[in-house]
């Protein structure tokens, strides 16, 4: 059964009460069975992470070189700044689906920039947490292609 | 049953022949016929329609507003210049969601900047030819979330 | 008795339904009225002419070169992105008011670049329809000092 | 009887004289001759006032308040640095209409950026003294569209 | 008893008029009772004035040379403009409190930038007429660890 | 009694140490002394905390959200980086007075950019330790205010 | 025999009489025949074609790919501003002459950006009608170089 | 005997006393006397004036029309920020010599940029005082060159 | 014998698995090897650490201040990004040697720039895992010429 | 029998050797041969100089001014950063086409920037030694068509 | 007696046939002439050198420092693009007076950098041959005051 | 025994007498001196050569092509301006090694960018003289790697 994981970032732990008028009321529980199910449905086996630590962000794309076929990563807010998350990725041989709930190219414009999507397969963002399913099913799409 | 058009933008009708090492080498046939299927699958019926001419993808929008539920849009180089197809979008009420098929923000810096992302839900890049399926189920989705 | 074109841009013959916000509820035929009565009282006959196509614009332009005595222009977003407009207008010796329904200096600033004002008489935004009669009455003011 | 400002900034004092080439020979005093008799037509009288200095400007702007249905303002060169002068007409509730001699879209990059803009209801520029008529109209149509 | 002089610059004046959701409803009144207050509970005379007259700022900041043992400075949208005013606070020997009512940094970005800064020892932003209590008190402190 | 807390980001741990011409030789402690001694006056429990972890920044915010009635942060260099610790102030609903020693506007200009600034009501910046006390004056009033 | 197409785009048409200081006298139909001529000098066959507007230049690269063996495109105003048609070149595999007949980089800034120059073999500008020969000569070379 | 005007802008009158380090001990009096002696030496009558107001450096440009051959200005921090300064100086006909006491261009950037420069028919920096004797026999050579 | 600390950033710990044709087979364990090696041949211990948090590295180099002479720091990404390691370096009484495996100024733009190096006595790249002896060299060498 | 000179800037003296990928394995004395065979076809003489100093390639161009009728000139690496060559050209009566052996519009964005173009009649870029004939062809033809 | 350099860059040597509509008609030996004079009367002796090579005058100011008391230099366009020459000049122990026939800072942007200007004690510029004298009293004023 | 160059720059002929704070007192001669001992160590033969001039700098680099096995390269301010000296390393090849003798990256921001850099195996900067022992150690080994 296909291993993936699905990361998340900074803040997204507050899901649900942060700014709902961006994000909705879903919370990150929601979302993580929302990952769970659509994977049973795809036939894959997803594990689901958060942190607020870019460091432990790295500590665990290391980590998933041996143990996951690939990675649905919202980065949060260190998309815009972490040059390390993006040699991280690169360092990892795992292909990347880059998520977000919102659709950054829609907001301020230091949100459109993605240190990220240099070395992710692609991008979905705007569609909230239906994106997820979206992002799992581009995920094993692609990995079942490139078997 | 809903109605939805997917509307392809300049040199899209040359796919697999264009740049394959880039795009691959499915044609744009296939990729109607793809979204035909997949709108069955999911309850719609999907209408096709390319052209590179700036002007006609304007009229479309336009002529759209009362014919379709949503629109799949995958502007081509237009994403990167056209203002105007900005504005068209703004002046019909309908969702849309911006398709790419490769990962624009992968690309040349002139392929990040698009003026379609602030007028639309989300974006789908990336995916190659799988990417129009997991737009009009984004799509959708969308749609059947706000009615 | 004077002869003068009235030259609309794209998404303009969707006014009245689209962001009534920013550009009131007339529509493109009132627009068109107002232009034919303004005309009648200053003794001029005014053309009314709409298109979402660059080329046709540029078509227009240069047909106008030996039809009439002058040009109120509302190239909407082509104004800030259409060199070739530009060029256009340079290469008929035909008097231009640029006219905008809102105040372009006002909104976003990619808007307030305009390619028309360099080879423009003067340039009118901010009045809704009214505008129009105001570039109509500049430009007959114009066309009669220059006799 | 409606009572309207016509304002003008820094060296509009030495019109005639100064660069004819480019504003033409009318005096400021022929300019508010002009703007009276264009009230009087329209059922305004007008007021004319000049003076070179910025602080002067905002004080007479504050005064206006209380005393004007609505001001002309010809900021000369402080339209491209004044954000004091922004700031005073958002302090009042007053309907500003930007005038310009010259087409400052065609002029030096410089030129080009007004701080007026923003808080003004529209621009009117490029018709030389004609231009005072039409701002004359333009704001006095605005006035009686909000009443 | 120390003498400090609290400096208004340009709209001041109109304070509890202007753009009140921005500023609140308080006067220029109450805020200059307040600073006498203030100035009393910590043992200093203040005197306060306003202008709306960048040279009148720079000639009162001079005179204040002799006069006072430092200055509390609004000096408004001078603030992002003025050289000459940071070249009039270097010129004189003099401890200066950046103050502005609203939060510069979280508004416009051309309000972000101060020629204030450079030549102050600090900066009090955001918390309205309240504000002017904290600045005086910056100061006071300064010119007491000074002495 | 109001509970508020101080937090202090990166290398304010090696304060009095640390380039004592710019910040001079108190330490955290007596900073943390400073701050507990003012809230005591001002009818206030203040904790302080201090860590040199962005991550642990965030989490500390977050937990604030139900734990303080509002935050005075200086954040250090963060400021000047972190989208992520905006981001967190932003989904927890809590008063925060942004606080540097030093004028962040007198120094290099990428120290002008504060990321904090936008979610926060107000800046203080460039009075040392006494800085401290002026903020928790700030807070506290703002939270008065409000109430 | 081979074929080749020579391309011009936008106010192109009105050679001779837009701008003769710029551009000189000669009109379209003497370029065109200067093509056909040298073309028979050099053993092949010139087809000329204009346009005003962009979508059909992209049609006719298109429509190229089967029918010549290469193109001298001289793009008019879109030569800045289109990524379109650098695309539309990329899609089909024809060497292209970029032609100009002003010298582009001796004009002002916008003009000397080419979104062909990327795409194209070599660059020809500022010999005026003569230009067309020289980039017939220049592409026969390099299709013969190729062959 | 030829009449001309030395005109000094904003602090100037603190000259002496304001940051001698980089101006030196000289005071505004000083020059005066330099530049009237200057002026008898080389057979030209020299009148002073100096003022912090911009809108009176304005008007006394304006006024000098009628009553000087030409202006040594020195502008101090208008130089950087008036472009109601240039536009006085072009609206009169008459020669002006740029002076600054300090090299202008060793100094901070915006420093380097001045409005006066187009203006005006040459530019001396960097002597300090001595600088206006020079200035002097620059203007009046070139008044003499031009009769 | 003098302590010197080797301290490594973000992704090294990857070494000879992450993108060989960038930085070689060779792992950290060998350069750490290759540490010790050379500081014992030049009379130094080497003491080698390696972390992928920005925080950590914060406090490790904090607590180097009473426990090494010097440190050789190889910041990976964080070099890029980090304000807050330039101000901890400042922190710090310690010389610092800026080191890279890869030529960072041969790369993307945006690893030319390093926080770093504004607070290193030198920077050294290129030159892959014999960098690490080149830089000890340099460091040892600055030691002894401060001694 | 005209004279002209074809003048090779920096590191052409290595052709055939430096870079074959960019430029072909022609070496410069086949370009002279070619050049003198092209004017001999052409009823010129060409004399064909080349040298790697700046200061010698100024020197050549002054020389040239009495000696020739016309200079193809290919200035290398000066092209985009020599003002003192444009200068050089502007100096002299003579008319220049600049050359170039790659399409230096498809290199790096500075290869993009030319200093000689604004003074030059025209470009050619991209066509490997042949641009010799070419540039000869034009440079020919112009000498002809101003006598 | 004082020896003094006057020090001319590339193209100088064409003065009096080069743009005179810019420079005028004298030659450089005119002005060569004019310095000897000048300095003549100032008690000081004259050597006048020009070059067109960068390296030439780099070597010229190193040779200066054991033989002149200070240079007047026109670097001519080296003035705007030499790193190397400011570097020569901070590495001699001369005054150096900079100098430029045309006024720099009114011709094109470029112009207005100078690399001399932060090593120059000052400027003098737009005041044709003049401008050498000029230059000359300065330089030696300077000088005497150090003295 | 290999042979190795070590090119020094312009302005480095003055080491020891220019900027002594900057660079220390070791005169050029002392570092070839050290040049030559440190290859001898190493078992290479080290040849060293100064030159102000530019173009004499490529010359020896192309000669350098058959006679030497590698290039240490301080190139001074070249290093920052000189786009033909990049292409000249680029045309031969040899292993260059850039040296700088402060740390550049330390200093004016116009001394970051490095021309050299691009066609460097490394760089090594801010060591002083040691650093050319460091990197003729850099490059002999970078030598032996590839032999």
């Amino acid at each position: 059964m296909t291993q993936v994981l699905v990361l998340n970032g900074p803040n997204l732990n507050l899901l649900g009460i942060r700014q709902p008028e961006v994000y909705g009321a879903t919370t990150l529980a929601d979302i993580d069975e929302l990952c769970r199910q659509t994977g049973a449905e795809l036939g894959a086996e997803v594990t689901c992470f958060q942190t607020n630590h870019e460091g432990v962000l790295i500590d665990r794309i290391h980590a998933a070189r041996t143990e996951y076929a690939g990675i649905v990563l919202n980065a949060g807010a260190y998309t815009h700044t972490s040059v390390a998350l993006m040699d991280a990725i690169k360092s990892v041989d795992l292909p990347v689906v880059e998520l977000h709930l919102s659709n950054i190219h829609a907001r301020e414009p230091f949100r459109h920039k993605s240190w990220i999507a240099p070395v992710a397969i692609g991008q979905i963002c705007g569609f909230g947490a239906a994106g997820y399913a979206l992002a799992l099913r581009a995920l094993l799409g692609h990995i079942e292609a490139q078997a």
